[in-house]
């Protein structure tokens, strides 16, 4: 018999998610979240189902699937859809394909080449201009004409549930005569996005706007923790480093960009009118809700920021063209996050700098505790969905807990 | 027979770098230099010498092999070592194990994880505050508190004798009112030296200076190529990103540590005194003569630059503690730079940009044209090697041929 699908289930038949998996005794492998189970690949691999190496879905990790080619990963993912309508069909006569997702043990689902963080949303990079710039000009002059970007740390991005250490750190705020190594007093979260790179790309060939979607497998979501103390004193000339590589918390299940379709919706204008190299045409941005929760070590509960994946200024194409408009090569399993996804107002900023303006505003919690940054014990958690007609297609979580400094 | 070292081969029995090579019908493997020829340790490994899984040798990256771990990969070399000098030896009985380097294709020496580059040279981080910044105010105020350094991208990293194509940006020279994607006319090389980790560490736990030498496996010549005018308009506030990621070059040889403890010497005097997670006890320098020479399309050659490794500023082993000091961990294979590494005067410069003053000093050329920047059909090479007591220890080159805009 095939799992009913619980209402409102993040993981509907519009989506089937790829992600790596295990159970207790066995080891990694490819799954499929379906409601709250997860179809397990290596058996249903032995069904005989496709034609192509199905070694693939014995591995620990996603690349070598998703090196075989959208055209294959698509109709894979066609394939389990139309499988799981049939009511006594091959799946329903091999209920062993099917595990508890609670039993199950996630993995970081893409061996993750090289990281890539953009800064694309422009109230989030407004509301920081404002703050550690000049006010009156909060955008640099090149914000509007590029997306900005720095390369991050890929070997500290850890799938969800695994918990992040406070890091340690130089700082030197004002008060300071000389710096200090010592814990992070401003740790805090980034709600992103992500998108796994598809297909590799050749050492000095650019990719178009237009063929960008060929180069993307599919999005989750992304947290970039990171230390505002550390990060204002390193980041001058050469960018974040120590701020940021402490730790990335990735969702396990990657969604392929054809799950999503339904839910793309128009960017918004840009203007300046952008070089040709970064024009777009058509819906280029997703209108994916977000949300942040924060729960205490006491187990006290808050949503703190709801945004929306549709805010960003520069979409993912535009970032992707942009990042091989040098020749830059871009490979399987790549990452490539969105910077923080804030919207209009603090209701949804996307990170406790925003939030607690700097800590000038803390955050009330229900409890009558206050944050000003994330503190020992408390646990963020990021979730994202789109809802249309109906269908909803969702990102799971991606949660860490922060454990004291060692 | 056992081939005879020339003189002065950077490739002597003191050295025996590692690298990944392959000859025409064969795939890549692991060899190691040894003055005009490669042994190849696919075929020593037939002969019975070693006591672990040799098929690391088979391997067309260098990875698996350095992660026996340094016990292992120190004992291969002096065993290796050992065979060199009997001359009736079992090596001398097999010349199957000899191919000749130039018959040899190298290749990437390791699959790099992740690529760190570092601005370590006082010199060089004051020679460009000066340019881009105030005369007056050259270093930054954390220049001489950390090593400050940034993620590179691990993709686009190449070997020795890859062509450069000369890449396409956005830049915006004062005199342009908007800015124009074109190709870069500021294209540069710098001159640096990488290690390659030898050991991964685990997230949350800082490696400590004293134990650096645990993860570092060998060295090699870095060139990371910079269009320094894509660079100037993108790197506010995130740092370098497509003015450097569109190709480095990497020596083809790395050179283990072990090999290099004669060129040991005392760093600088570090004032103001460092933080103690940064402190360092012995030599934490190395006395190492770089070179970099440029030759035209014509074939007309002149040596730009004499400089030494052991001017650093910091040292390996505070750039990864500091590195590792929030708890980001490092893996096998990962590559981490020492930035551009320049001397007193223009005549060990380590970059076209402090040579030719940002253009404003021309480079005269044998053949009576000048340089400001590195123009097409240009060939930049990176040389370097430690001498002492008549022990020679070098690391080839590492080349690259600029080709036009595409």
């Amino acid at each position: 018999m095939i799992p009913t699908l619980p209402a409102h289930s993040d993981f509907s038949l519009q989506n089937l998610p790829w992600g790596i998996f295990s159970v207790a005794g066995n080891d990694p492998r490819v799954g499929v979240a379906y409601g709250d189970h997860i179809i397990d690949m290596s058996v249903v691999a032995e069904l005989g189902l496709f034609d192509f190496d199905v070694s693939v879905f014995y591995e620990d990790h996603l690349n070598p699937f998703i090196s075989l080619g959208k055209e294959v990963t698509d109709a894979a993912r066609s394939r389990v859809q139309e499988l799981l309508q049939e009511e006594q069909g091959l799946l329903a006569r091999h209920p062993e394909v099917f595990v508890a997702r609670k039993a199950a043990r996630m993995h970081l689902p893409v061996r993750i080449g090289d990281y890539t963080d953009f800064y694309s949303s422009i109230e989030h990079a407004t509301n920081v201009g404002k703050m550690f710039r000049d006010p009156e000009n909060a955008l640099l002059p090149n914000w509007k004409h590029l997306p900005v970007g720095y390369h991050g740390r890929a070997s500290s991005i850890v799938v969800s549930g695994t918990d992040i250490t406070r890091p340690r750190g130089q700082v030197k705020p004002n008060h300071y005569p000389t710096p200090q190594f010592e814990p992070t007093s401003k740790l805090d979260f980034e709600l992103e996005m992500a998108f796994v790179i598809g297909k590799d790309s050749t050492l000095g060939e650019p990719i178009a706007t237009g063929d960008a979607d060929d180069y993307i497998f599919g999005l989750a979501l992304f947290n970039d923790w990171s230390a505002r103390d550390i990060q204002k004193w390193e980041y001058v000339p050469l960018g974040p480093f120590l701020g940021k590589n402490f730790a990335s918390t990735i969702s396990p299940w990657i969604v392929p960009l054809a799950a999503l379709e339904p839910f793309r919706t128009p960017g918004p204008t840009q203007d300046p009118e952008v070089l040709d190299y970064l024009k777009y045409t058509g819906n280029g941005n997703f209108d994916l809700k977000l949300e942040v929760t924060l729960t205490t070590s006491a187990g006290v509960s808050k949503t703190i920021s709801r945004s929306n994946f549709k805010y960003m200024y520069w979409n993912m194409a535009q970032q992707l063209a942009h990042h091989t408009s040098n020749g830059c090569n871009v490979r399987v399993g790549d990452v490539m996050a969105s910077g923080t996804i804030s919207g209009k107002d603090e209701t949804s900023y996307g990170s406790l700098l925003e939030i607690s303006e700097g800590g000038r505003s803390p955050l009330a919690m229900p409890d009558g505790t206050e944050r000003t940054f994330v503190e020992d014990g408390d646990t963020i958690v990021l979730r994202g969905y789109g809802v249309k007609d109906g269908l909803r297609v969702g990102f799971g979580e991606a949660s860490g807990r922060v454990l004291p400094a060692r």
